[in-house]
């Protein structure tokens, strides 16, 4: 692969500026752009070494690249993409990073003016710290991309970002935009679900009796609420039959709970570690 | 304080270990006896410098001391409290570090032989990793232990108890065994229970799909499903109570899932996070 011209990058937060970072390192793109909202961040980003120049005008941005990654919260990525294919040259491939994908892809997918096109991905990485300054060129060395091609999706678009993720070390995994939703309900948004529900129910007065445990378990709760209401909205009913199989499971420990069935609390904490010794970290 | 003179600590995992370390580098005691059932647990613990012998015979073990931690699981502790009185020098004190209080004091306290008294303790320390090589001088620094006096309890019992812990390093904090369960059930046994029930729903086939938020949500549902059952089984009615409080919450997310309700899964989230972020790590 010969490294691509212009890439840009609206939205340089922790995704955004991995990118940009790991394509700058590779040497995979000419030049990158990053675009903000706000200076801050995007001084930050330059200062890392992320991108090569800056901007908080879009239209600018995006003027001469084939490709760009839209890497803002969700709830604002559809109206991103649809400001970038007004701006960027004619038949420019749009991408994104955001953690839910139907909704999205609905909306923007087959949908482009200007003979642009979307396809949909999402880099599975990250941490409990948001923002450029935690960037790292190796973020997503190992971890897995979804990538959300459709019948509308051409295929060397498909293969263009499937072999940039694989050079950004990525481990590219194809699915449709449902599939990618029901699993990520599970893995991830009934996870954030679960810890901000123990935080909030948490009483005041308790919270110096907190040890390692609580700590590790609520961790997440510390993340944007307007970020994740929106990924929760967008992936609403996914996350209802998520969450309607773990109410299903506490069940099964409040039953065993009330009968002193000492066998079923035990083989209920041997499913868990079984599981969770199957992962590392 | 002047220094006591033989302590010993029956089992030398974590706590056992780092409590033997930090009484060893502060000087807090003449000696410190190990015992265990062992001998690699007792080998290491002895390598490390948190005993100074040890031994795999309780009787031996206690013999001279007038001073004696329980450090072993829960579900033991009763019945090595009172072989520890069987055999320690007439009058001593025994004290533990089990993470439930009201069964093992109901067991023992007022009903050991040959004037030793028992008096309940629970260090909130430790981590996700557990055995004698974790161990530090350090891990009880600026943490709470509680302990849990009774009507039978006597002042200097607790002030020796208190001073120790307090040379240790910990803030000690004085509590019923009532209020100690009750407190524990919402900040460290409901959030195993939660962790072990999350891992434990997780379909196989979707665990490649998961990051860093369910890694740390479900990490201490690799702790030992025996410990575990015990410490719920000890703690049963508290622990009802509060995995009623957390389904009632969870039931408050699902019925705003199902009105589409932004506003109030937005309230939600940002209970968590206030809470959350009212706590460092």
């Amino acid at each position: 692969m010969k490294p691509l011209e212009n890439v840009a990058i609206v939205g340089v937060g922790l995704i955004g500026a991995s990118i940009g970072l790991a394509l700058r390192e590779r040497k995979l793109a000419k030049r990158v752009v990053g675009i903000g909202r706000r200076q801050s961040s995007l001084r930050v980003a330059r200062q890392m070494g992320a991108v090569d120049t800056t901007t908080i005008n879009l239209a600018r941005g995006v003027a001469d690249s084939s490709l760009i990654f839209v890497c803002t919260p969700v709830g604002q990525i559809a109206e991103h993409v649809r400001q970038v294919a007004e701006h960027c040259p004619e038949g420019s491939l749009i991408t994104d990073v955001g953690s839910t994908k139907q909704v999205i892809v609905e909306s923007v997918d087959g949908k482009l003016p200007r003979g642009c096109r979307f396809l949909g991905g999402h880099p599975i990485a990250g941490g409990e710290r948001s923002g450029p300054a935690y960037a790292r060129a190796d973020l997503f060395e190992g971890r897995i991309t979804v990538l959300t091609p459709t019948k509308n999706t051409r295929a060397e678009d498909f293969d263009t970002l499937s072999d940039l993720w694989a050079r950004l070390g990525a481990v590219v995994v194809r699915m449709s935009p449902e599939e990618h939703d029901q699993a990520l309900a599970i893995t991830s948004h009934l996870p954030h679900l679960v810890a901000s529900a123990l935080a909030g129910m948490m009483p005041e007065h308790l919270l110096r009796f907190v040890g390692t445990g609580f700590l590790d378990t609520t961790r997440i709760a510390a993340g944007s609420p307007e970020l994740w209401r929106d990924i929760f909205l967008h992936n609403r009913t996914n996350l209802q039959e998520a969450l309607r199989l773990f109410q299903a499971k506490l069940a099964q420990f409040a039953q065993a709970l009330a009968k002193n069935d000492a066998q079923t609390i035990q083989a209920l904490l041997e499913e868990g570690k079984r599981h969770r010794d199957a992962l590392a970290g």
